[in-house]
């Protein structure tokens, strides 16, 4: 997906949110805990509430890969679902993924290939392996990466705010270097909403990239905050929520459940936008 | 396997050597390019040539994820046929996964643990999440996390060696830092062989920590000046050798031609050791 289908499809749906689609069956609904299919069928019924009031998907990889070939297998069939739909949506492999340049190649393939297993519209990358383990990603035409510049858990003051020699912390020099390495229609950045008044650093830093906001909501952060500081002209915002979404009923009713809190979440992006 | 296991193995087989099973279809024999199951025949050639040469298997996950489901599906065949084996080897997933404290948890099952589809001894991880995207690979006994400090490509000049107030680079903050974090008999470093004399750095900080060090080889390093600055007196080192060994020959010979090349350099290590 292009930038410039990415901006219509916000415009269009008034919604720049993303639903993570963390899925573990230990907090699905018990009807489909030991169905066949379950955790697809889960994804299927979460997507049909919801494609109406988001933008993009984020499956995190982790949670596939956990239940081994299987999982991956049930990854594999909620992408071909999503590509069968009507309907536009940007999906990202939440993989944080990273290696040397031919390697990171083959993640790339993995990911991005329109003719492999699950042609994702965008991975996460992490940075620490420098220019030759992200440019990889850059090459898919109308596929981005998006690079974790601040993301939102504890660890993230462990390395990400170290200052160099001239009081820049790692994770803006994070940004100021990648911006090289790709163009505003192939790289985003992820900014934890743990953070907002960061927002404007990494704006001043990056003004028109898209960023991939994670931990509005359980992970505390606040939309309207992401938003003050946030917003550029062509929204440049992609906000993540997960297991406020998904897991909002542990009932047979969890799809409902889930457009109820997805509706309320687009209604907040509406008025911003 | 736990530290003393892998130490008696390198006493008992004179030798420190990785294989790297970066396997790429185009790279195979062509006999094999088409045959089914063709990664693992061609895995387990490999391993039935080199196993008494080396202590330790070290599958990159982006060439079998590159290959998508069918790809991990041989991953998995390879793995069962090491398992299967009566002959102890250490494995090690490179994976460079790492993510927040929840869903590291869950790259940790899918590589480490003992009833998933890989039950691999130790897996890579990337540190710029920091603490809580690490802790969760210390958890299973006899496992181990192999954190990410300096690697061999160019990109590793990008941020891991970017100095800090005090003048310390970040991936000897990562060192210090991450000592808090895991043990001696739980935790390894991947330290790049281009950069051989760094080692003695590496060493005034973790001077037990046994050390991943992959680029011998096809990436540039000297075997001789790893050893010189890196040994410690329980050897603390595993060197990696990938595309030297596994492509030696691209004929129906590869297997003997790897045999060679892997005894090259046990008989390097054995003088060494």
């Amino acid at each position: 997906m292009t930038r410039q289908e990415l901006v219509s499809l916000i415009q269009e749906r008034r919604s720049f949110l993303c639903v993570g689609l963390d899925t573990d069956p230990a907090k699905m609904p018990e009807h489909l805990r030991n169905a066949q299919d379950g955790i697809f069928q889960f994804n299927r019924a979460i997507i049909d509430a919801t494609i109406d009031l988001c933008v993009a998907y984020k499956p995190n990889i982790a949670f596939y890969e956990a239940l081994g070939l299987e999982g991956l297998r049930q990854l594999k069939l909620t992408m071909d679902y999503i590509h069968s739909l009507q309907k536009p949506v940007f999906t990202i492999a939440d993989a944080k993924r990273g290696d040397i340049g031919n390697t990171s190649e083959r993640y790339a393939k993995a990911f991005l290939d329109p003719q492999g297993d699950f042609n994702f519209d965008a991975i996460t990358v992490a940075p620490y392996m420098g220019a030759d383990s992200v440019t990889p990603f850059t090459v898919y035409p109308g596929k981005w990466v998006i690079l974790l510049a601040l993301t939102s858990n504890k660890g993230a003051f462990d390395f990400q705010l170290t200052e160099d020699k001239n009081g820049t912390p790692l994770y803006q020099r994070v940004l100021e270097t990648s911006k090289q390495w790709g163009k505003e229609d192939n790289m985003m950045y992820v900014v934890g909403a743990t953070k907002a008044e960061m927002l404007t650093d990494v704006r001043r830093i990056v003004p028109g990239s898209f960023l991939l906001v994670p931990g509005v909501g359980a992970q505390g952060g606040s939309l309207e905050e992401v938003c003050r500081y946030g917003l550029n002209n062509d929204c440049g915002l992609l906000v993540n929520s997960s297991r406020g979404i998904i897991y909002a009923s542990p009932g047979t009713d969890f799809a409902e459940a889930a457009a109820r809190e997805a509706r309320k979440l687009q209604q907040q992006m509406d008025a911003v936008l």
